[in-house]
């Protein structure tokens, strides 16, 4: 059965926004009353029917909630420093969605060179990676801020640091890790955190880590990562 | 200090091709007698300095071979059905020389839209890929060849089909590895293998595996796969 997702489920009768709409009446030709499979983005699916075909929206019947839960929420947040290249970034946004990862803050810090992101962008590319690897869980991507103002006010009970300051080794961080609790990994730019930003981390409770004996690019690395976290805390 | 490759080990005296020499002498401006570090692709890693420079080509005296072996050779091989969009081969191509893979072969099987494959392109992504992660590990990328011809003639120890054939979990097929022995596993395009394809494999000693609980895309799974390979067997 087809999946789509609603953002508003505020209501007994989720609707489906113009996108997933059109994707839904004009691509797949499906009819009032045909069956569909909806997602609200937090790990339930249900099992519903067109109610109501508008212009620009679908209003839906929920006849069963599915007792799946996509546990990918108890995931690991990502707080990365943006590539220039914004390829590389909708490609990490696709593949950490589909591996499983729970939100990502963008930092503006030091030696990034990109100062802003298109979040509809990248939220449009989370939707689809969703609903093609059959997930239910919609990660939630916060708006950029400076990296100070990340440390300050970040409330993830364990955080770490890709580095190479004296950094915990890939099975040594693992341990560390608490999959009862907020998980989170910072990672820099294409020329990495500055010195001051480390400290910084270091100060407020952060731990150095590896992602492995090699240098990899931002977006590799957030990858890596994320399949480390789903591997090893979900 | 400057990570160049050259596939022309066979003398004492490497030499840069053209397109890696262009890059030292056009591109960085190094002159004769400057230092660079050279890899010869089987996890060498060798100091130099440029002894001569030509129109196309620059030969290297080497004066240190340093005792650094990347032991990305022992990594594993991947067969993988492309993608039709290869876009997403040429990622997956550089994430996993990124993340150290041994080889990767391209199967032509009944479900792969795509029937040819640019070699020499990814072959240039590799190259770069592999300087830029400082590696000195140039995996092998073998041309494409049917799946029945790669089944009848894989030489890999252990192989591993990813397909949904009662499939052992991750946790099970990583005890089934062998950081020893060449271990291999087998992707499938868009549309899976074909129902004759996965009970092929399975006659001749391929073990049926699940890279995690979702759907993920071809070039996902090649990436999630050797991230596995490579944390828990190299």
């Amino acid at each position: 059965m087809h999946l789509f997702y609603s953002r508003d489920f505020s209501q007994n009768n989720p609707v489906l926004d113009e996108k997933e709409s059109h994707h839904a009446i004009h691509v797949l030709r499906l009819q009032r009353n045909d069956s569909i499979a909806i997602s609200d983005g937090a790990g339930n699916l249900f099992h519903g029917s067109i109610q109501e075909i508008n212009k620009k929206s679908c209003v839906i019947h929920i006849n069963e909630q599915k007792p799946l839960v996509d546990n990918s929420a108890k995931g690991f947040h990502l707080a990365v420093s943006p590539t220039k290249s914004i390829d590389r970034m909708e490609w990490m946004v696709e593949k950490c969605t589909e591996l499983g990862i729970g939100s990502i803050t963008f930092l503006k810090s030091r030696y990034s060179e990109r100062k802003e992101i298109n979040l509809a962008k990248l939220e449009a590319i989370a939707v689809s990676a969703m609903k093609q690897s059959q997930r239910t869980y919609m990660p939630a991507l916060f708006p950029m801020i400076p990296f100070t103002e990340y440390i300050q006010r970040s409330t993830a009970s364990i955080r770490f640091i890709a580095c190479q300051h004296d950094s915990l080794t890939v099975d040594q961080w693992i341990k560390k890790t608490d999959k009862t609790k907020n998980n989170s990994i910072l990672i820099g730019p294409e020329g990495g955190f500055s010195e001051e930003e480390v400290i910084l981390a270091l100060q407020k409770d952060t731990q150095p880590i590896a992602l492995g004996s090699y240098r990899l690019r931002t977006e590799t690395a957030a990858i890596a990562a994320c399949q480390l976290m789903n591997h090893f805390t979900v």
